[in-house]
């Protein structure tokens, strides 16, 4: 069996042991005598994987009891319509615009109402996270929206911005898990699974009760409610279930490991591996501000187009997958989420030091 | 290892040797050096992946080229808002009401529109299909709406409804691949994935293409138009990239077993066994009109709660896993798709035997 280092950005690499896990009990979960996939999701096993997954998904956030956890499907792309359907009363909410997803989620919330953009970083390809201490916060805005870590350009807000007493609403699919969050500074803080948690088709939404009511845009579809799936627990049509036991499963696994303490500072060890080389090469440089850094997408660039397809290239060959940057933006990115090894960084830093000499 | 007869209505029984596959791949798929599960859903792998799936689907299905093909997320419930919200250009649409899954799309389309409740079999608990030939289809009607076989109570349209020239639109959710179908006869033929194709949290729309426009209801968020998917081929954000992975499976092993034709043979063959000793049977009754009856979901009863409870129990103890009826009818549901063998109806048959002697 070969496996490979996988440097993509989404869907990305999972624990070596929860797929072998996974691998073991395909056909028949601890005696069920069936796969979970085949599992009616009203069985008591079925019951005991979901509310497994949300008590240890509970621990590790240290998610207070007025949230409610929601396993939910259509990823992120689908909450960028469902946070305006549920929470824009007044029709306002205020965007910080600070990659494509934030861009994209900005202009879902158009179709609502008013979406103010009240920071940006496009003026420099959203190479930085814009000073949030004092934005022009709406007076009636519903809420405040970011992009927490933006996977295509490697940027992360290392402070949350100040909302001035606005509902914070994060999205965290590319550094769910990678450090310890405060959850009661977020109204909603959400994400994919299928960058640091789980296989797609699984997203997560953490939301405060008081958030949740009957009281949505006219027109907004049942599934598209949060009070619909809180009231059921995640259960009231057939949720992704094997995707949510696979992520079930990543818990238990960063339960092992130490938690999300232990993890940021694994992360950060193996993103410095990563980021001192950038800063001292001569081939090789970051594409945004260091103290914007994210820990999970490290975003670089050689000196042309040329010799950047080159290295992917050569790279591919020597076993280190998907290294190639964001359609939109080209260049290079090694996402580099939990179930990253450090070793697998440190092979790759080797190797791009090899390429340095060779192409210097 | 042991494996039950596992009669759930969904998600439900696999083909053995398609979770057998997936097991072996789980940790190296095809020499790529990633699960399925690790994989962009741009790659070459992936992209491969996806294409053959809707490959061999076309095959099974016999799709005209006038149809696209779309995996979404959301299951059937987020359809019942999808169809009204992309199709009602009238505001307008027929339903018919067979169980409590059409009964939810209908309501839902009253969301958006004028839904009409043009029949409806539930004065008789969704015993049976109403007469279809000739009903009050609106004028200006945008589609009319059948759920194709109702899985709670185990009935089945053997005969599609007449039109009268408007758009057919049909949920097949629980007999999806089980016959050969004229995909040409509807507008709109889809169904979630958990009953008879695939894991939960894919949903198949196969949607002839004049169907698929821009001119969606105002306020239909992104993910929920069709044109958004079907110009994406299915790509437009993340999909659900594993299951989509397993469905592909399953539509190999249904090629394998001869196609839709010898599908509907062997399901015929196989519920045969069943309804013969429902209708010999002393103890257990079927609970349908004889000529409605579905091929996958086979209702019945004992003579009183307490024996259909009693019969439940010792079922399981025997192996037979999942027959409780839904919690909104009680009774007894056998589920048997297209992955269920002959000799697990045919134990069960036994079985039930052997339980009619004892509590004759």
């Amino acid at each position: 069996m070969k496996r490979s280092y996988n440097f993509s950005a989404g869907p990305a690499v999972l624990p070596e042991e929860v797929l072998q896990e996974a691998a073991d009990e395909m056909l028949d979960y601890q005696g069920s005598g069936m796969s979970v996939m085949e599992m009616s999701h009203r069985s008591k096993e079925y019951d005991g994987i979901i509310k497994t997954a949300e008590a240890d998904l509970r621990e590790l956030m240290n998610i207070p009891d007025n949230y409610k956890v929601l396993f939910l499907q259509g990823g992120a792309s689908q909450q960028f319509a469902m946070i305006p359907m549920n929470l824009m009363k007044n029709r306002v909410a205020d965007y910080i615009v600070t990659g494509q997803w934030a861009k994209k989620a900005y202009q879902e919330a158009g179709i609502y109402g008013k979406a103010n953009k009240i920071a940006s970083s496009e003026d420099k390809m959203f190479s930085y996270i814009p000073d949030c201490s004092d934005l022009p916060i709406s007076e009636d805005a519903d809420y405040v929206y970011i992009c927490e870590n933006n996977t295509i350009y490697g940027t992360k807000f290392k402070k949350l911005p100040n909302t001035k007493g606005k509902v914070l609403v994060s999205d965290v699919s590319s550094c769910f898990l990678s450090e310890p969050v405060d959850v009661s500074q977020y109204g909603i803080i959400y994400g994919g699974v299928q960058k640091n948690v789980g296989p797609a088709g699984v997203v997560i939404v953490i939301i405060r009760e008081d958030l949740i009511s009957e009281d949505t845009l006219p027109g907004t579809p049942t599934m598209l409610k949060y009070k619909i799936h809180a009231d059921a627990e995640s259960l009231y049509n057939t949720p992704p279930a094997y995707g949510i036991y696979i992520c079930g499963k990543v818990f238990k696994w960063i339960k092992k490991m130490g938690g999300l303490s232990a993890m940021k500072e694994y992360n950060e060890k193996k993103a410095k591996v990563l980021y001192d080389f950038l800063d001292e090469s001569t081939v090789f440089s970051g594409t945004v501000v260091k103290e914007d850094r994210s820990l999970m997408n490290v975003t670089f660039v050689t000196k042309s187009e040329e010799l950047n397809n080159k290295f992917v290239k050569e790279a591919k060959i020597a076993g280190f997958e998907n290294l190639k940057g964001h359609r939109s933006v080209g260049g290079m990115r090694a996402s580099i989420y939990n179930a990253m090894p450090i070793a697998g960084v440190e092979a790759l830093v080797a190797f791009m030091k090899k390429f340095e000499e060779e192409n210097a």
